[in-house]
């Protein structure tokens, strides 16, 4: 069977004397990091949790980070990572729908979770994992452990639920991606001929581990008995000083980290000759910054990936061989890569019947990574599933070397620095200002951030309202990467399409000519 | 889902134009392939094969039996590739047992089954994969596929049943071993970060395809989209020369076959530098012959495979780091290798309770490469997978570091040359003959096979019989690989265990003096 805690099994055996992990002074073997998840899932146990229960986490990156995937796992429970860039209302949404009755919770957030305590209707236990004591009303993570007898894993079929991932809607609601063990450890298992991991490797987390992207690293990273070691949050110097010092072989970043990374003065001061891998992915990565990021990291091997939470989340990856400007896979920095082994990947047309070689349309899967499901939303389920294909929702099209093009994005999500906005969400929230009358919010070209959020509005005649006020009020509904960065007035209606629905596809013309949008 | 087919579409998708297979002077790309091998499902529906229904091979290696494995299981039927050293009577088991309708045969094994038409009571078409013109009551190859249309792959869940391979049974009976789509896949994800092949990799197929090793090693290659070559059967200069010629970089041989190699007079005449990998498995890899062969050739990275048909069928893999004699690795050339990800290898004892690290017991494992269970025998698959582990009647130890020793055959397997002989098949056999009291077979040592079939007797008093006059009764009965090769008289009983077992441990301790039975 398939699961999360055959994996820590499998390093234990095979890798057991490694390092697992080495975070503030603390550093632990594989051997190790079974015994202390097996206490703490036992841990769970005695704090009620029981197979399926729903168990979260909202905390910056640490190696006890790394213990709360697994150990939830390994108790037969359900692990509920949290944004830690929502707003106290989206939180507070995350927790009581998914049902959490566990919240593990550093010091950088436990000031949040205080102020919301009286919205939280399913949290029983706070475990506190961050530095020093831990403050009233919450466990002491130390505690959860050494009160502890490890426990075996409870063993459960590979199709049971061990996740939920929370991904923007394009209604505005939240919605709770359902993956199993089996999604989450195929994908491994799919990745790996490409992302050739070792026992030898040392990752370090510099995207934050609540997201898929680094989870997914992070359970290659498992798979094959490597070593974790960790920032807190993205900052540049640290970055680069851990890179060194850790001699890190792998680190997943978004585009904008990168072009961070390679524009920084202080870059030619450190020895980053370790690096092997360098991951990325989520968002358009503008070629410019890939050709200085070839430049400047000459000996990593850039890997992009595309994908989406429903996948578990990778589906293509453009491997290092196509990160040249010479030679025959060069011209090719702008696709997305290759469909995994076992994964099936289709462009389908509006009638979900498959379309021609170089044809746009939506890129449809199949495969053991797809996940089992929306959190309590069958029919969306169903429309994302129809015909036993998962709708990614992107659009693109594929060339004859099996080559995939993401070309835009049918659901209209904007991605900013990494992170996924969806314009119906941020619409809704202009929306609720009283002076407006209709808006539409998309994605415009940003040098850092790859897209800006950005909202075209018609007030009502008479009212009046400043760009400011606008985004101000956003920021009061929803998180600030959500909100708008700029705001454009005009006094005719926005163009629409013979169904009724806002044309944005002519909106955002004005902006992306001669600007290549496709993304990985 | 994961299925055999699935592998086809993707090596057609993003690796359409490569070589997928070239042999007597035929060669197509993997869009070729994908298009003949769903004219040949279309051709087996046309034959009055469903889903579910069995389609038999007996045939010399080419690339039409690749197109079989392949053709079959897109058509959503199973494949039953059939021994080619069995006696006509044990081929006409497996062709009944396995109620298959349809058999591919080729010019080298037709005569056989025309002796046999009256025994095949299921067999309704006989599809003729030679050369030169079909004989009659038989379907030319060529013309099943000519006369079909393509079809879509028959899509099927991945735990349907796709292959059964047969395998030698310890109370003398073969059985067939049901194995899913899903454990096939599985099974070469599993292995693919030890065996990092690509689609730049040409495998030529030298063990037999019918062996479940050289079925999996192509699945390797077809996931990859690697190029397949072909020898009909092992002969070591068509060998060499074909490694030479088709700059083959990985191939699958049994250490019989290395050591035919590698002390040829003339290897040196050959340019076999294009060699990145060298699989083997199956038996007993004399150190000195592994010594040789790293001497012999220096630029090919060896891993040895352990695994059994049960498991689909790779359990451990040893990499090529460790074939060495220097080093951290050193020192490890009689081990099995390490468990591969997603299996869960434990050392049990009597009771599957888990044994200490260092202590010998039977190695057992669970992963979803384990089978689905034996053909029509449901108590026996109960036996083999009770407690969830597959029991792999196999004796081990795992060091400290995971690696597995196998240190004995619980169920008294001989391997001889790569091939497993059961012995209480062979002993069947032989106490058919009037003249047989008793008797015991044994593996004993064997320089170039690895052991040798060994059969110790005790007639019954007044009675007489000479050694050959044993071995040709035996091959009267079962294939010649399975006869004793010496026979030894005693006229003292065998000595019993206390539950009236014979001891067959100390009938071998005599021969196995000094000798390492360590086997991979």
């Amino acid at each position: 069977m398939s699961s999360l805690a055959q994996a820590i099994r499998h390093a234990a055996q095979v890798n057991g004397a490694k390092i697992a992990s080495r975070h503030a002074g603390r550093e632990q073997t594989w051997t190790e990091f079974q015994t202390r998840i097996s206490c703490l899932a036992s841990g769970l146990h005695s704090l009620g949790i029981c197979a399926g229960g729903r168990v979260a986490c909202l905390a910056l990156n640490s190696d006890r980070y790394l213990e709360f995937y697994y150990g939830v796992a390994w108790s037969g429970a359900v692990f509920v990572p949290v944004n830690t860039r929502l707003a106290p209302a989206e939180i507070s949404y995350w927790l009581n729908d998914s049902g959490s009755t566990v919240l593990f919770v550093d010091e950088t957030f436990l000031p949040v979770i205080d102020g919301l305590r009286d919205q939280l209707k399913t949290i029983k236990h706070l475990v506190y994992m961050g530095n020093g004591e831990a403050p009233d009303g919450c466990l002491p993570y130390e505690d959860v452990l050494a009160n502890s007898t490890p426990v075996a894993a409870t063993t459960r079929n590979g199709d049971d639920l061990v996740g939920i991932f929370y991904t923007g809607g394009t209604t505005g609601r939240s919605k709770g991606v359902m993956l199993s063990h089996r999604n989450l450890t195929h994908n491994v298992l799919q990745a790996l001929p490409v992302i050739d991991m070792t026992a030898d490797d040392v990752y370090l987390h510099t995207a934050p581990m609540f997201h898929i992207a680094d989870a997914f690293a992070m359970m290659v990273a498992t798979t094959m008995g490597a070593t974790h070691v960790f920032v807190p949050a993205f900052e540049p110097l640290q970055v680069m000083q851990n890179l060194q010092q850790e001699k890190v072989t792998c680190v997943l970043l978004v585009p904008t980290m990168i072009n961070i990374l390679v524009n920084h003065p202080s870059l030619p001061d450190y020895d980053l000759s370790s690096l092997r891998y360098m991951l990325y992915g989520a968002s358009p990565m503008p070629e410019a910054v890939m050709l200085k990021a070839l430049e400047a990291l000459p000996n990593a091997g850039f890997i992009q990936a595309y994908g989406q939470t429903e996948a578990a989340p990778v589906i293509t990856l453009l491997g290092p061989e196509y990160h040249t400007t010479s030679g025959p896979y060069a011209g090719n920095l702008t696709a997305a890569g290759k469909a995994l082994a076992g994964i099936d990947l289709a462009i389908l047309d509006e009638q979900d019947k498959p379309l021609p070689t170089g044809e746009v349309g939506e890129i449809c899967i199949h495969g053991d990574n797809v996940m089992l499901g929306y959190w309590n939303l069958p029919d969306m389920t169903a429309e994302a599933l129809r015909g036993g294909w998962l709708h990614t929702g992107d659009g693109g099209r594929l060339d004859q070397d099996g080559l995939l093009f993401v070309v835009d994005r049918v659901k209209d999500m904007i991605v900013s620095g990494g992170e996924n906005v969806y314009s119906a969400e941020t619409e809704q929230a202009i929306y609720t200002h009283p002076a407006v009358a209709e808006c539409a919010v998309i994605g415009i070209p940003h040098d850092t951030w790859g897209e800006q959020v950005h909202a075209i509005v018609r007030l009502h005649e008479g009212a009046s309202a400043t760009d400011q006020q606008l985004i101000d009020h956003c920021k009061t509904l929803i998180a600030a990467f959500k909100c708008p960065k700029s705001v454009e007035f005009r006094t005719q209606p926005l163009p629409l399409s013979g169904a009724g629905k806002i044309l944005k596809k002519d909106l955002r013309a004005a902006y992306w000519e001669d600007q290549d949008r496709n993304v990985g």
